[in-house]
């Protein structure tokens, strides 16, 4: 096969920059590894059955007067009102088997409507790097990455994490890239792999969650593999289209 | 001095993200490694005493009708209908000693524009890279690097230019920085600054000037610290506010 006729692994930083980077792909895969992409797939890891995102909290107030179970952060907090926010601990910490879950958070959902003008939209985090990575080479199709970010700022995490999905594609011979924001998260990982709390201590977000004394959940959404989950969106919820063994519970 | 007194240095990708970046920072740098600022400053190197940008062809062209010397560049090309466009070596093989010029680019010029809410807009390549770094530090003022991309998407050359500037910045210890984007560009530099070439191999503009057999002007622009200048922008024109010794004709 050349060049031309592969498949193309590329990365936008952040969903306001969706638009230059998004050429008809058939799959884009959201990325917010501090922390919701992190916590979805720890939820469909923990038996969580499906997880509808929404962009607002106006939206989350309708659906929590239904009757959901209703997770809402903002600036790295649970909002007022609701029960949880967005740490993969929920999940680990009580049992929501076979629940419906609506979520909002500050980037991690905004990205997910942005993306939803794909055809395909994957969840992706560090949790899920290998199971995700191994579904796209099977899709063997175009792949846009696209990070979360800080209120559309790049952010180093998602970065690094779009450039460890990248680098196992590239990794196969059969996925080419053409951007420079794919060369650099490509090297950003490379440089990160090693030592993801190292790397990230400097990092905005960290600083910000750090704060916030979540040091756990940062843990967690920073230790790859742990989970054998693919969580898809369909009709505007997210599924897992893959759930092998995993993991399961998480300490 | 505690940290928090310190200025800043950020860096933003693209004009696009400019406003999410300025914070009102005092100095604005406009970075374009290929070409547009590695030949502004090529230019005053050479003799030029005062170039205009301009956004628009439309705007160019009535300045070439006034009689001005008129540059264009647009897609890498010297714009049908003028003379020359966005290589440094306009100004190396020819004498344009004591002259006005104006110039409009695909990315350089429009960052320009972009960045001229800031009270002070400095140019930035790695061709000048001791020569700003040093003049920034004197100014001891925040400072945030504005890197032209290539339509609005992230480039690497601009990135890592960033990144080296920032870094003479923070070694001197009397700079702080807070963004992602900074501290990436920072890592990306520390990686490329062995071997600027090999590093930007794959990159973007690199194949697209190799296309355009401009190896000559890539050359020039990747080879740091040349000219002793530093250009600022004063009343919608550049001038040198630096013109030291320099290394003046480069070939």
């Amino acid at each position: 096969m050349s060049d031309t006729d592969k498949p193309k692994v590329e990365v936008a930083f952040t969903p306001g920059k969706f638009a230059d980077y998004y050429n008809d792909q058939p799959i884009v895969v959201v990325i917010d590894v501090l922390r919701a992409t992190s916590a979805i797939c720890a939820a469909f890891a923990n038996g969580v059955s499906k997880i509808i995102p929404v962009a607002s909290l106006d939206e989350a107030k309708a659906y929590q007067a239904q009757g959901y179970l209703v997770g809402a952060e903002r600036e790295g907090k649970i909002v007022e009102g609701f029960s949880f926010g967005n740490s993969p601990y929920t999940y680990i910490d009580q049992d929501y088997s076979g629940k419906t879950i609506v979520l909002t958070t500050t980037n991690g959902t905004k990205a997910i409507t942005v993306a939803s003008e794909a055809p395909q939209v994957a969840i992706g985090s560090l949790v899920n790097l290998d199971a995700l990575s191994n579904w796209l080479c099977e899709q063997n199709q175009s792949v846009l990455l696209l990070a979360s970010g800080w209120k559309d700022k790049f952010n180093l995490e998602d970065t690094i994490c779009a450039g460890a999905i990248a680098e196992r594609l590239m990794g196969t011979g059969a996925f080419q890239a053409d951007q420079d924001s794919t060369i650099a998260a490509r090297y950003l990982y490379k440089q990160a792999e090693q030592n993801y709390f190292g790397f990230l201590k400097a990092s905005s977000h960290r600083r910000r969650l750090r704060k916030l004394n979540l040091n756990r959940d940062v843990s967690y959404c920073l230790t790859p593999n742990q989970v054998d989950v693919v969580p898809v969106v369909q009709e505007g919820a997210i599924v897992p289209v893959v759930k092998g063994m995993g993991l399961g519970k998480v300490s």
